[in-house]
C-alpha cells in the first residue's frame, strides 16, 4: 500500500469526505481513545494494534483537524550530523525565528543515517511541535504519512537527495555558486583548475561541481577528470585529496574545494608541501563560515546564506501550519555570492 | 522572603512534613486544580492568583513528588549565546547522552542576558523536561524556586558568575590551564608575555588570567599590567587588543589569549603587522576548538574537554532527577591539558 504524500493527502481531504477517528477505530476493531493514543504517540498501545491503526490512518489519508491538535510551543530541528560550524549557523537562524514566535527548538541528530529513526518520528508525534525542519536529511514514506496524519508540517533545508516536488524545501543556488567560483579563477588566468567535491549522493555537492564544469566549458577550457576528486565535506578529505592533487607532476594552480572545511584541509596540504597561497596555489571555498575570514590568508569563498536559509525554513514551516496563511512558493533557493578575499590570485608565471 | 534553594528544599522535605497541594490551595483561597495549573505552567490563571500561589509554593518549599510529575522525554539546554564553535561541542555532548537515554534536547538562547527570561522558566515548567543544563548562565532565585517546586533538576556548565556551593555544576580546571599555557611560554625562554583575557565578570576568564599571573610570579618574572588586556572572547577583540599589544614600543614576544577565537584575532593582527608566528610572536589559545588544528600555523592551546564536560553535565542532571541514584559530587572540574602545536617557539633573538 502506497502511503499518502503530504500534498496528496491535502488534495484527498479537500475532494472527498475524510474518515473520522470513530470510523477508523471501528474498522480497526478498537476504541476511539485507542486511535487517539496512537495519534498522540503514547507508549501504552500493543504494537500490532498500533501498526493496524497506522495503516488505516494512512490508507484513509486521515489527518487530524488543526483545532484538535493542541500543539506544543516547539519546532523540531533535525540534523544529519552535528559536526561543523555549518550546523551552528542553521541553529542560530531557526532559534531566531523561534524566539520571535515564543517557541523553543528541539534538536536531534539522525546520526549519520539519512532518514531519522522510527523512534524519532514517534517522539515527534507525541510532542506535537508546530513543525519539523530537516537539515540535509529526508523522511521515508511512513514517516511522512505519520507527520501528515498529525498535521505536523515539515520542510527540508538544503536537500541532500532529491526531496521531490511535493516536499517544501529551502536551498541555495549551488550550481550558480560553482560557476561563480570557477569563473573567478578563470578570469585570474588559471587554466589547470582542480575540484574537490562533496559526496556525490548529495544534490548540493553535484550541483557545485556541475557549475565548475559549466564554467570551464563555457570558457573553452578542457575538463580533466584527473583534477576532480570526490571528498566528503570534511577537513581531512580536503587534506588527503589536496595532497593527491598537488603531488602530481602537472599540478593544478587553483582548486575549488566544494566547501570551506575542505579548503582548510587543502591549506594544510599546501603548507606541508611548501606551497604558498595564493602565490603558488589559489583556493576557493564554499559556505563562508565565520572561520573563512579568520584563517591565513583569509579565504575567497562562495557565501551561502545559511542563517537566512534557516530563518526562511522556519518561517515556511510555521506558515504551512497556519490554515490562514498559505505560503506562496514551497521551493525556494536563496542566492549564493562570491566573496573575494586573499586566497586567490594570478597563477604562478 | 528568601526562596528555598535546591539543596535546602531537599533537606526541608526530608526533615519535616511538606505542605500538600490541597493545603497550599486552601491558604491561597483557590481550588487544588488551580494550583496544579500553576505548577503545569498553564496560561489560564489570573496573574495575581499565580503570583500568590508561587509565593506559597516557595514559602513552604513545596516540591512536586516525582511520581506526580509526568515528565516529557526532553532535556533543556540553555546558552548565554549561541555564537562560536564552542556551543557546538557542548550541543554534541548533551545530544549524545540524550540520544542514549531516548531523550530530545530543547535548545534556547538567553540572548545575551545572563539569566534567561521569565517566560522561558514558565515554558520549561509547562514542558516538564527531565532536567535543565545552563551554559555560562545562571538562574535567579525565583527561577530556581520555580524549577525546584516542579522537581526539575538543573546543572550549570562552566559557570560565568559564582553559582554558589548549592548549585550543581561542571567546570574545567581553568586556573590550572592558565598556569600550563604560561609556564610553556616561560620554558621556551619568553620574558615579556602578554595576556588577552575574557570578560572579568566570568569566573572562568578570571581563573585563566590568575593562572597566567601565578606562573609568571613563580618563575620570578614581573607581571606588567600594561600587557594584560580585557577582551570578550570574540575574534574581533583578539584582533583589536592584539594590535594594541603589538604596536607598543616594547611589545611582548608571546601572548596567552584566553580562548581560541581571540588567538585567531591575534593571528590576523600579527599578519597585518608583518609579524611571523612563531618566529616573531608565540601564541597560546584556550579551548582547543576543531579550528585550532586547521589554522596556519596550527595553534598551541589549552584543551578544555567541552564535549566530555557537556556529557558529564547531562548525566549529572539526569542522576539528580532519579530518586534511586543520588549523584556523588555535584561540583566537578574536568582537567584541562596543554596541546603543543606550531604557534609557539623560542623568542626572537
Amino acid at each position: 500500500m502506497k502511503p499518502a504524500k503530504p500534498v496528496k493527502a491535502e488534495t484527498t481531504q479537500r475532494s472527498m469526505r475524510a474518515a473520522t477517528l470513530a470510523e477508523i477505530a471501528r474498522e480497526a476493531g478498537v476504541s476511539a481513545p485507542t486511535v487517539s493514543k496512537v495519534l498522540n504517540g503514547r507508549a501504552d498501545v500493543a504494537p500490532a494494534t498500533r501498526t493496524r491503526v497506522e495503516e488505516l490512518l494512512r490508507a484513509y489519508g486521515y489527518h487530524r483537524r488543526r483545532s484538535e491538535a493542541a500543539r506544543s510551543p516547539l519546532i523540531d530541528l533535525v540534523f544529519h550530523e552535528l559536526e561543523s560550524a555549518w550546523a551552528m549557523e542553521v541553529i542560530r537562524g531557526v532559534e531566531k525565528v523561534a524566539r520571535d514566535e515564543g517557541l523553543s527548538v528541539v534538536l536531534s541528530e539522525s546520526a549519520g543515517r539519512l532518514t531519522p529513526g522510527r523512534t524519532w518520528a514517534d517522539q515527534v508525534a507525541a510532542r506535537r511541535p508546530h513543525g519539523v525542519i530537516l537539515v540535509l536529511s529526508d523522511l521515508d514514506d511512513s514517516q511522512r504519512a505519520l507527520l501528515t496524519s498529525r498535521s505536523i508540517p515539515f520542510v527540508v533545508l538544503d536537500p541532500a537527495g532529491d526531496p521531490g516536488a511535493d516536499v517544501p524545501s529551502i536551498g541555495a543556488t549551488n550550481w550558480q555558486g560553482g560557476v561563480a567560483a570557477t569563473r573567478h579563477l578563470v578570469e585570474l588566468g588559471h587554466v589547470r583548475i582542480g575540484a574537490i567535491s562533496g559526496p556525490s549522493r548529495m544534490m548540493c555537492s553535484r550541483a557545485r561541481v556541475d557549475g565548475y564544469r559549466a564554467a570551464l566549458e563555457t570558457a573553452g577550457l578542457p575538463v580533466d577528470p584527473e583534477l576532480i576528486k570526490a571528498g566528503n565535506f570534511h577537513h581531512e578529505a580536503g587534506h588527503r585529496l589536496g595532497l593527491e592533487l598537488l603531488r602530481g607532476p602537472d599540478r593544478p594552480t587553483a582548486v575549488f574545494t566544494g566547501n570551506d572545511l575542505q579548503a582548510l584541509g587543502l591549506y594544510e596540504a599546501a603548507r606541508e608541501l611548501g606551497l604558498r597561497i595564493p602565490e603558488d596555489l589559489s583556493v576557493v571555498g564554499f559556505d563562508d563560515l565565520p572561520v573563512a575570514r579568520w584563517v591565513g590568508p583569509p579565504l575567497t569563498t562562495v557565501r551561502q546564506p545559511l542563517m537566512e536559509m534557516a530563518e526562511a525554513a522556519a518561517r515556511l514551516v510555521l506558515d504551512l501550519g497556519r490554515a490562514d496563511r498559505a505560503p506562496g512558493a514551497t521551493r525556494v533557493e536563496l542566492a549564493t555570492s562570491l566573496v573575494v578575499r586573499s586566497s586567490t590570485g594570478a597563477p604562478p608565471a
